[in-house]
């Protein structure tokens, strides 16, 4: 035990199906010892479906993999492809980097990195997803490399950014890193 | 759509049912968008089940709250009761505090804090969870608040903290903050 | 076939249990041609329950049997015991006899009667009901027996009342007879 | 809940299968004071099904929607086309009308009709099922029209009839309406 | 795969249970070839249970072991406790020994024993069950121990008994040995 | 009751199916006196399936039906296509005939029938199954008929030959049967 059936609407992707079983596999192994041998999750497709007095003959869309959304923007940004990671966020969306103040526009970050690095990417180490009742919070953790602005090189800098996605889109990005820490001392 | 039966031994307590039927409806929500109105969970007991040759009469046991041991262990490190917060970590334990040396020891993080702060207080502001292959990853994130070794106060210092539990115990700690964003140069 | 599982939460009466187990049947065959012998229906008690994001540990109540309660509001009514009949009624209670003209007062009744018999009684043959969207619509038929105004004595006259029952309490009531047919002419 | 899984062999058509969640719904609700919301019913469609020692490879056939049926008879009826009305009608169908007489063949009826009536229509409001052991009871209310023998018009006297039908054929018709009431008096 | 649920009414003993689940799991990897390990089996109990029109509130009653009845008889018989072994036997029991001709009476049989040797006595090897149609069938294969009529011993000599069971009692027993392959010739 | 659900990977045949169903209530109804009206099971083919950590797309396969490989093999050795019929032995393979000596090769077998008839072919009345851990024994029960090394015929004598099969092969073959019995004495 335990054994999992979800029942679903005909029309989902395999890969749906897959990221389904896995995920409900994981949350359930959070809650009980249960050996990944014992652990048995399977797909049912109902043929017809009523609830709240209504057949329904589709189900809600399939959300998009929400780490892979976030690495996707990670890499737009690097590579300055400001347009293009401006789509992948939500209305509304907000930005806080080291130092704590909130900025709403790419332009705003660009300025404050200015003032610290000449140029910087990103290691990514691992992407942890949590799914919450709102939606899935991403956390990448890896380290930073670039150019210190007096020319000086530097790599191997932690860093850990949180990403809030829901219905697709990025809603806010949390920075921390140890720049501050390494930094050269003006 | 969907609806999920999960069918278990007997012998979990309500917690551990509510804990299940909640989580397991979060990790489908996360691949597919069905209304939460529209999501369905239940457990269903087993009266006698068989797997692998064999009859079970007992299913693994109940896993402890995550970020609830989290939360403990961070409280009784700023109580600076170690030898009880040391009692919740697992053999190999190691944390990692911004500059990215790795310790073992509480002695360490200690020699370590005392050239940053004389006094630290964290407020929490909220704990994630990742529910993973091997364990549970917990994200707290909140703010420090304390005093400064020239005796300065500060406060609403960002943090995140990053824990890995597994059977229980914490294995790792990794810690991000922006203490070195706005301490008091020398 | 077909074999159908209802899933409920702990707690309903057996006789709940028979009475759900044998309307689903029934409603199952009105749509196909399953032989009873085939037609599996059975309930299942879930020990924990979560939709819409809420855990539910007690389910809607039992309703009242639509047809006993129809039964004891004509019983109540022929022993001319008003006021316990009225207490089965809803807010804004109807009730239509030969003739067409709503009546919302049992004196309004009253009065139309004495027109019309000096006593009446009716024998029940059926109870039939509907299992509504808003309610259980409960159908009786039988014949009326009693005594014209001039004295007479009448019986096996064919009648049919309807009635709107929802949340345990009757909300209309429709009156058909050949009382008009047979009625002795002045 | 509840939630009712109706496990069926292929072959159905959807909107057998819609028939089939909705009154299955409905006749739960009839017992149990459970909200729309959270009254969940779904088909499954089993590959291989075998009872009574037999592998059965075709469930019994659908059967007719029987208020249509009961519907187009009557409407049939209306337009005197009496021979198609007739291929409705089981071996050994039989109709009473006001007064009681029972009849079985529509040749009585017209008999009857004439006496009463140069011309007559019915005004359907409402048809309610009741889905029994041995067949569907079909009720339908509405009100009358026509034309009295004496050439004055006539409308909205109600009436009600009862239709017994089986295996797609009608066993039996009842019917009361308020004709005697309003009838002019010779 | 395969992940099989029995649904029952309560009341079995465990070990009815036990012996289900692992029967069930047995017949399902006789038709495919599933691991062991990914062969799940469970009991279900439903709280009502309505077929064929009617609400059961007890299954059929567990059967005995079919093969603890066999060696049960074959105890019985080797201590010459009669009385006890005719117990177990249904009416119409028949025995065929080598030789092949039918006996209906133990005395038949202890006359046909004496024509062979003085003493024998079964050591069991094996058995096995064929659950059938019409009852279970059990197999029991060992070797023969004992002493010709001219005194000397014998051990070691093969020997299989065939048993039909039913409904708890023995209906018929077959014997083969290979005594008249070793038995001294006069 | 009982109701049995096996869900299975899709894929299987049909004729699997059926044997499975099959089995499936035979092994029930060993354990339980359940009538078999009232025994259903039914296959359930899941869209998607994991355990272990693992999705697998694909079932293991379908066991070929042992009785049938018993009665090929019994077929090719009596018209002596002894290639065949060791096409279908696992390696390892051993027979024990009557007398007990374990025999690997055809050859000794051969040898040994010589010494006892020269002519022989069976009758099959009978093949049960039994279903293991390791996989089916097979049972053949009928008689044999031959002609003895001095010319005369047989017939009508008893034999049963036990069979294991694991893996779609044969794995042993023991023989009893009473042709010492009736054999003519030298």
């Amino acid at each position: 035990m335990p054994v999992v059936s979800i029942t679903l609407l005909p029309g989902y992707s395999q890969e749906a199906h897959t990221r389904l079983v896995g995920r409900v596999a994981r949350s359930v192994r959070s809650v009980i010892a249960a050996a990944n041998a014992g652990t048995t999750v399977f797909v049912n497709e109902a043929a017809t479906y009523q609830r709240d007095g209504k057949v329904f003959s589709q189900g809600g869309p399939e959300l998009p993999d929400a780490s892979a959304l976030v690495r996707q923007f990670l890499e737009l940004m690097q590579a300055r492809q400001l347009d293009e990671a401006r789509a992948l966020l939500a209305p509304g969306f907000e930005m806080v980097f080291p130092g704590g103040k909130p900025m709403k526009e790419f332009s705003e970050l660009l300025a404050w990195a200015k003032t610290r690095y000449t140029r910087i990417g990103k290691h990514f180490e691992r992407f942890d997803e949590v799914w919450g009742e709102e939606g899935t919070v991403v956390y990448c953790t890896g380290t930073l490399e670039g150019v210190w602005l007096d020319g000086r090189a530097f790599s191997g800098i932690r860093f850990i950014d949180r990403f809030e996605v829901a219905e697709g889109r990025i809603r806010r990005q949390d920075v921390w890193n140890d720049l501050a820490e390494v930094a050269p001392r003006a």
